[in-house]
């Protein structure tokens, strides 16, 4: 019997509304699951602030959020690992399971893609800015006892820079350079660090950023970018080479093995062209301007590798292994301290979105990660 | 006892003398050899034209030719698997072997490899372009009974097209675009043919040599590019895309796993990115403008790799196998044919330079591929 | 509605029987299909001589037969990618995409995996001696115009070929052993030699097998095993040795990169550990003996791998292709040769099966593979 | 001007002298090391105890020793990158850097080698156990302040370790078995922890090396091994089986992903493989009984892959970073307590010697790693 559960929704430009819907038992192969925390993303961000991601454009009511974790509350009748009271991280891109991409295993690039809170497949999958929602069980992975369900929400995030690692092929005693001390980035740095970069630095304009990626372990050492752009694509470039000299300084480091640029702004795609070494790897991993000028050859003429990376595929099981690895190390990171801000039940979403908008709160605190808890009767502290 | 030996010595824009030198008898773990076909390429051409190639000048009097095949004349002491008569091709990059990288055996970006011809180290090594050089016996492929010297001169370039496809991780049943159908971007496409490609669409502006691909067996089909440049970066990456949807219709081709960009010319590259499908990869071989605009988020947002290529390692045996591969298939490729003119005798180098800036000869035949003869006497056809 | 059809289904040692049964229509994601060409592999035949195959016991009446092709004839409401008339070969394991290993495409070693004609899964997942099925449209792969369905049908067990290759690691210039010339021996030395292999020997104790092997061009050359066995393990091992060296001095073969054991048998196993070159890969296709006796040091200290292949998975679109490459090459091999003998209608199959079992028909001509054409009124002859 | 320096060397059985040689100065390629720490390895034990490893014979005076470190005294003319009073620890094999494997870094597998203290090559390539040895500085690599000359000499098992783990493709996630908890098996499991295996659980028939192993954070947990054997192979197999049940059943570890075989002993090779989940890997990196009975099919159905290692290529800059990464962990290992202990000079070689060939010493204390310093005035302790 259909149950009826309450919705955060979006109807326009920053028009977030509380409705009410049916939610019908699980399948057979479904759970049912109380969401406990889903973390705000860059794209949710665009589509609460524009009704429109880049391109794609929300054509319908559309609940967003899709990094998220929460507790089963009903199993469909072919369900058999998971039951009522697990916590789980949900992983919420259903790939088609028939085309050669998702039968080779790389699901994400499939082309019919649905995945949670995105305009483009059409009607649009609900994000999980909602009570509870059914989701395929396959696609749940059950959280250790240690991990918490605001991590558990992180895992999403985390499975784009392990993806990213993954496709940076780094080997264990790389020199490693991040640009950009977002969520991603910091995620990013974290994840090289964990793999056994000998040298991780993160680069950012922020400099209250990096005092937190350094002091809370995520990367071992930082650089400020300065602010200032160059007035044409000769001083841009000349720019670039001071930050990849500037960087270069740094402790020794000498050229980079692999860069991964979280930024997407130019300047920085173009001083990781400069620092990554012969044969060394330059892993896209922010997107910004979707045109961009670059000094190719001395990429191409170093084997240097430019490497997109788009979501991620079979990550979440090594994600929940690099949080509890992370646990047992001397030095970090500590994921935990990346929510920084965190907002129970539904009605507090818009507040939550403007949050998320800020790099720094109203106290001056870092903004990193917001999530928000949709469950119902949330408790004003969960973490 | 040194023998002497005439080479043709570049000492300025044009200024090509020939001089003699006097050549040592081999080291122990060297062979002398008598070169027997040089073919020149874009760089020997940028050299005569500019005494330059980019950004390297030359900086004392240099022979040029990289490309080589030639018959041993004499051996050192601690060679055992060559002898005299043998016939060989060169690989005339000696790296250090020193370096992780070519420990590793990826010497081809070792950052110490002094290559002959190329005015970067000091003093230069000096290029084939001689009656006989001593080389070290490892880098020296003996040829079969089958191949000829001036196939074993192509082997340099196949070895870039070999290790363009190395790394562009092309599986069989790949569906390939080569933009260029001059020498290189022919090898690649004969290289992507041999691999099992299932399709090879060649690209160029000129008809003539998509002709000959075609009948060749160099390439499946071929597409004729557009000469027309857009005015500003929209319109041309609006054209690009055209080039791109183009091309996807050709025998129903639609997105390419694959692409060769063997041009260097930003429309091409741009083509490229759109032209290949989601995790498919773009190879950077050919080299142009050294800073380009390219639609990035078109690349990294469906993982499309953009991966350069420098020179070669470890292809000459697989080289020499694709050859022999070419002769047992029923439709070709015929490299000798690559070779589209001969000069013998190191006083012909000025004509030859002069050809090989050519497209076509003056008897309205294309001009792909120009080798030089500098052995004493040297008859004048020897293939 | 649902329709009859008749099966061949095995009741015990030798007992086919052709039964009714009613066939629903396909489901939303299914096709159904008129069974055109059915192969018949070693395990056929174990369960129709022992009504089992190894420790696996038939449990209930079970038709078998799962190299298939076939014709589609009906289509469910969700299937847009084949029309009735569609010719398809089959691809009958469904694994059970939820596991990690199905979700990293790697679905050939699922756990859960469901086969037809296998006594494994219980209920039994029934084989293709049937004159129609319901199938999954996602295993079934649309023919292109000039490959017929008898070829069809052999893409299974070429699909265990390229899936040896694949995990074989084999570089094109390599020198291939082949250890058995049955169709699985024949399909490998294909494959290896499509896949620029420079050079394919085939060995096996019947000679006719050879000689078929080197005229149709599935090898390049061939070695005759003496039947005579060891007396004891020190006698195997120095006749094993004897055969590695015998085989190292046709045509100057020395070492062997990569060898494919297509038999199972002891004595080949161990030649083929002393055949390999310091870090090449022997690899286990064919199974015999569970338990053996092997030189692991010999293997062990020069880095020869030894590596089983277990089925196959993502195969079929490359395997079309192959077949394709097969009909453009000037030497061979002519897959469509493979099938020597040919029955019509499903109360042929005990004799096909008798078939099966020998070396030579009554004729005196090899049996290589036997396929049954399970169709309505299937005519005479249909290659 | 040549130096006079001493060596051990090896007469015959047990027949250690000291005796003067005459060093030239190095070449300029060279530099010249006083050893400071040679730890003794099971190949020197058996040359010592019987003159000749395995099929190997000594055919002259030799001395051995190859797991070593050093201080720098003298640098060749050509040598940039060392300087006296370095730090080094010394790799001893030196590859003919000639044939393909050479070229494409797969050095370790050179037929050519010649390797300190073996007596494989002639005349045999004298080991460390020297007061001085010039060595080619490019087979040197300095170590850094805080990595010891004992763990320096370590670096060369701990290479054997790292070398199998690179070929052993462990996912980070993994479940790992090692068998063995002798130097290579506990350096085994050291990796594979640090490389982020989720568990790693070493068995062995000594409960004393077992509670070393997890005591100092080289595994987390263990096995103990009964000692019994089977009075043929199928008891064999089935003790085999009980023992991998067994070690499925510690911490509900089930199927284990990757085995480290570091015994050669037949029974835990034999459960190794049915240890190991279908797709893992059986590496084998101890050396036994050169004749092995195995249960083959369980090993190829479930494609569990049998890979052997053989010493190790381009390890030495990443296992300086292991060690350095083990100092960072909160849960170790502690490479330096590996080394249990410590002669210094020449004349104490024989007492080494009959040290490393117990497990336990006269205090009862666990006998791991022995290690000689044979730099002229040693002083009596130098960790």
């Amino acid at each position: 019997m259909a149950t009826q559960v309450e919705a955060s929704v979006l109807h326009g430009v920053k028009d977030l509304r509380i409705e009410s819907r049916q939610l019908p038992p699980p399948f057979a192969n479904e759970v049912q699951i109380q969401i406990a925390s889903t973390g705000l993303c860059g794209s949710d961000l665009h589509y609460y602030s524009h009704y429109r991601n880049g391109d794609i454009l929300v054509r319908e009511p559309l609940s967003l959020g899709h990094e998220s974790s929460g507790i089963v509350t009903e199993v469909g009748s072919s369900v058999s690992d998971l039951r009522p009271g697990d916590k789980v991280a949900l992983e919420v891109g259903l790939p088609c399971e028939r085309c050669p991409k998702c039968k080779e295993g790389r699901y994400n690039i499939c082309k019919e893609m649905k995945f949670r809170s995105s305009g483009k497949s059409f009607p649009h999958f609900q994000g999980t800015l909602q009570q509870r929602i059914n989701h395929p069980a396959k696609w749940c992975y059950k959280l250790p006892e240690d991990v918490g369900l605001d991590v558990g929400a992180l895992l999403e995030p985390l499975g784009v820079a392990l993806h990213a690692f993954r496709r940076s092929l780094m080997q264990p005693e790389a020199t490693v350079l991040v640009f950009g001390a977002g969520a991603v980035g910091l995620l990013c740095a974290a994840v090289a660090k964990l793999k056994g970069a000998s040298r991780v630095i993160i680069a950012d304009i922020d400099a209250g950023r990096l005092e937190f990626a350094v002091q809370n372990g995520f990367a071992h050492n930082s650089y400020t970018v300065p602010m200032r752009r160059g007035k044409d694509i000769d001083e841009s470039l000349t720019m670039a080479k001071e930050t990849a000299e500037a960087i270069g300084k740094i402790d020794g480091v000498g050229e980079v093995d692999t860069v991964f640029e979280c930024t997407g702004v130019p300047s920085c795609v173009q001083a990781g062209i400069y620092s990554t070494r012969p044969g060394g790897r330059l892993m896209l991993v922010g997107m910004g301007h979707p045109i961009q000028t670059l000094p190719l050859a001395a990429a191409a003429l170093r084997e240097v590798d430019i490497v997109g990376v788009f979501r991620y595929a079979n990550t979440y099981p090594e994600s929940i292994e690099i949080v509890q690895q992370a646990m047992r190390s001397k030095d970090g990171p500590d994921f935990s301290k990346l929510v920084t801000h965190r907002f129970c039940g539904l009605e507090e979403a818009p507040k939550a979105f403007e949050m998320a908008g800020k790099t720094k709160d109203a106290d001056g605190r870092l903004v990193l990660k917001v999530v928000i808890d949709s469950s119902e009767g949330a408790p004003p502290s969960k973490l």
